[in-house]
């Protein structure tokens, strides 16, 4: 399969990077000096739990396409109370939205890339905006060819148009890019437009032994890191 | 001014890369094995010419958005009965009009970028296509953060429209941007954005000695080399 492929795409949250203990750290420390004593954990499992529903109203088209950091800034306020966060300045508010900027890779993910690309082109087709997409690379090392994905295609994942709009950027059939995700529907969505597909096990992401340890349905690969990936591919 | 900037912005072709001398290598390499002697650098020249104005009918409306490579297709077709070719499989024309992927830099572009990279987001802002800018900075080295520009913006420069795309994409206002480019238009068009300006001396890109060795106009700063750009700026 690796001699008809041409270009690897990538999730990003929960395949490339550690959203859940990153944001726990992050909200801890930047809550902490107003008295916060929550748990960043949950706080990181209740905000990731306003995601989905978030983007369905812009799947649905019940509202407009808005960058993720818009979506995030919303469900934050939606969850702070549950927190027993009073009041917080514009800039505070600020500073935890971008705390998404802020995530941490898991350990195999840079090498990997750096590997894949050697022989493919890489690029992170996520819901993630443009400039968290930057800055989760320039904390982490990974040396993306193009970053396309959501903001690019104006919709989010697992709309059809995200996958297919990265194949056309880049002048590709989606027989010749793999998608690579840790997450069932992610891949299940790209196999519909035509992309290969490739599972990465991620069985920590929701917390400890709370991920997908293997995959739900048909895929081109099953891995268990970005380097056991390099390897199947042959790289 | 170094303080207060956070992304550069470069144009591409003619300030990165000599697409002049790379073009005539390429066309005289693709052609020659159908017994053409023509003179790739009167060819490129040509080929050249009709850039502009194919971008022109796109910025007035006249047509809708299509990519570069889509535009210098047609302007290829449009040259080549000047240059006595006769009619060419669909794979060499394809080949040839891919040549705009196979330009090489100039020297101090690569090792310019890697050392602005560290202090700046770095991204190309050219009315290149996306795959176009991917392959110009495998050949080459370039290490984007991000691929922006023309097809990103659906508009081609120096419309408005694609600087500020460029900004918005990355959360920046305008005055936080530096564009670099070798050409005067394209600074001022930034300019009346907002963003700051660095013009890059590039006296050969025409030719021997046919090239803008000083900026027209008002710029924060004029350098003849990324390397020098670097120095500027601090890095």
């Amino acid at each position: 399969m690796s001699q008809a492929i041409r270009a690897l795409f990538f999730d990003v949250f929960g395949t490339l990077v550690d959203w859940r203990n990153s944001i726990a750290r992050e909200a801890e420390a930047v809550l902490r000096p107003f008295g916060s004593a929550l748990d960043g954990a949950v706080f990181a499992d209740a905000w990731r739990a306003e995601y989905q529903p978030a983007m369905e109203q812009v799947r649905q088209g019940q509202a407009p396409f808005r960058k993720l950091d818009l979506l995030h800034r919303q469900n934050l306020e939606r969850i702070l109370p549950r927190f027993g966060v009073g009041l917080l300045e514009e800039a505070v508010l600020e500073q935890l939205t971008l705390a998404w900027h802020r995530l941490d890779a898991w350990p195999d993910s840079a090498p990997g890339l750096q590997r894949l690309k050697r022989r493919f082109v890489i690029a992170p087709v996520s819901n993630g905006n443009i400039s968290l997409l930057v800055a989760l690379a320039r904390r982490n090392g990974f040396p993306w060819d193009a970053v396309l994905g959501a903001e690019v295609a104006g919709d989010y994942k697992p709309k059809p148009r995200v996958y297919l709009a990265a194949c056309e950027a880049l002048d590709l059939p989606p027989e010749q890019c793999l998608m690579v995700a840790a997450h069932a529907s992610d891949l299940s969505a790209a196999a519909a437009c035509g992309l290969r597909t490739a599972f990465v096990s991620r069985p920590h992401e929701y917390g400890p032994g709370k991920g997908s340890p293997a995959p739900h349905g048909a895929v081109d690969l099953s891995v268990t890191s970005l380097e056991h990936l390099a390897l199947e591919l042959g790289v």
